[in-house]
């Protein structure tokens, strides 16, 4: 029951994220085709960012159902991982605005970075709860795309000061990764119910 | 279960959508009536849009509750729904700021055709899970409406660069036809429940 | 189960447009009280507005735990509220920004106006579903608020036009009435409960 | 189940609160380093108040599970602390860009003051409603923390004329000393459940 509430406020905060990233997309003053072209930038970074967010959200539903209780330290490490993805609006309408240059991307890599260690750190906490024994320890195993994503972040910061565009090349490769929600827990939890 | 969190994230962008079209109306910095005039298209199109975010809400909401169990495809075509879905303020604000000229009405069908396919393939994919010979796949018999609303959708695209305000109307109609809400689901959850 | 989802809905809708009316009270550029001055009519107008979009959830929530049931007709019904409520963010921004002047606060009225008319709507479409001689409808009893409203709408639309300032102290008498949740609603559930 | 509603909408309307301050970091019109450093003290302002609606968000949560019922001065009590916290983003916003001067952290101050006695308002009602010898009043015990707030807000207020800063010093230290949630209502949660 209290695993509920902290689920609906997430769905709720991230509902919110998702949503507000497209009024970076502004209302262009003129109706002719060169009125779109600047936007075409600021859409992709949109797109990619709609399908991190639906990655984490994804994700974070799978991690919260495994988890039978909340703590004071679960319940932070939420908002702190809700706090990282606040900023999906902010880095997503500068980097699009900025067509990919160094500094706006790899600020995004940073949001990027600082999210997956967030959620890591959730993972953590509930994982703890359990058990390093239970079965989601168990499921979540090496979890090698987990620690995989912060390196590449990391990376993609890096090369952000050299080609910028290798860097949203990283993004892409990284999302298209996690596309595949976690099928660990989701076959877990089918064998489970 | 699963249904109900897909469901209330669902819920949660539509509304945020529904809602945040509204601030593309922006608050003139005059006060006599010629200060209105200029939002009347703007108030039109966010009338319109209304409905049509609505009917979505109204549909998606039958549909869901016929769906027994959620996959990770499920929970993609839901966000592909939604990624379409939010991007409603944008083109309606554009249409209604440049008074339904060529490009902005085109891109507005176009809106409305990619989210009209997105959620044929959340239909699609809720009726497989289910079985063709299922009741909602019996319920939904030849979709015409669905099926037709693309083609309608097409033609006022390439309407939208001959008479722009023709095309307009072809999305009025589409709308109508669609404000009768899918009574062929809600009657067969009738027989059901 | 149905209306839970129809509450819902209005929920995240009312809990959106409640929030989004705080940007129209936009940060101003300098930091000494001068630039404050400005401000206090528009968050005025934001405090009335805030009050009357609390009122409408506090009812809503009443009316919606006797319907039982939810039928098509409802939920436009509910739609159509939800519009005119979804008008109050702009508004609430003209009337302020302008100093209650006459158009601005005639609009105001027209919203107010919409808003209790659809609620209106609402209700009869809910108590029709249960009968003329459900506990709803005899709870509701002669509804004077609710016919009373409009009435007095109606009269500060046109007061706005000789004396903007008298239509203002109409609202907020309004406002005042309603304040007092729909007791007779209250007590009647109490009963039933 | 009627505090359920309460809460859903509560979860709302903060959830939109804690993401739309965000929107107060805009995204500059530039992309070198010089870009970032005027919108260091707004990330600043936003990160603190995104930890304070996280507290209130908390304590809001273990507050409501409490609650057995709910009464119109509930309701409207409820409504009061959520009109307050819909005003952080104005003062967030107006604080971060003028640099922590006067007028703007005094706000700032007054409107933390203002939510710190509209949630103890809350808390007595809730309190009222259970009696005074009831374990909710006993597990609240003295609320030093509750009492100490507010005076220390106070204080930070006049403060705000002379040295601003140390107005603001006074803000983090307030949040640090709840960034702890309130384990008191979580340790007697835990023995009831």
């Amino acid at each position: 029951m209290e695993t509920n509430r902290l689920e609906a406020f997430s769905d709720g905060v991230i509902a919110i994220i998702i949503t507000i990233m497209v009024l970076e997309l502004r209302v262009p003053h003129g109706s002719d085709l060169g009125t779109l072209r600047p936007l075409l930038p600021v859409f992709l970074t949109y797109a990619l960012s709609f399908i991190y967010v639906g990655i984490y959200w994804n994700n974070h539903h799978h991690l919260l159902k495994t988890a039978r209780g909340v703590t004071a330290g679960i319940m932070w490490a939420n908002l702190h991982l809700l706090f990282w993805l606040s900023l999906f609006p902010f880095v997503t309408g500068w980097m699009g605005e900025n067509h990919f240059t160094a500094l706006p991307s790899a600020c995004y890599g940073v949001v990027l970075f600082m999210a997956a260690v967030s959620y890591k750190i959730l993972q953590s906490l509930i994982v703890r709860l359990h058990g390093e024994s239970s079965r989601l320890a168990e499921t979540l195993g090496s979890d090698v795309k987990g620690k995989l994503s912060p390196i590449l972040y990391a990376i993609a910061i890096g090369v952000s000061f050299i080609q910028p565009w290798l860097a949203g090349s990283i993004y892409v490769l990284v999302a298209l990764m996690w596309f595949i929600p976690d099928r660990r827990l989701e076959r877990s939890m089918d064998r489970g119910a």
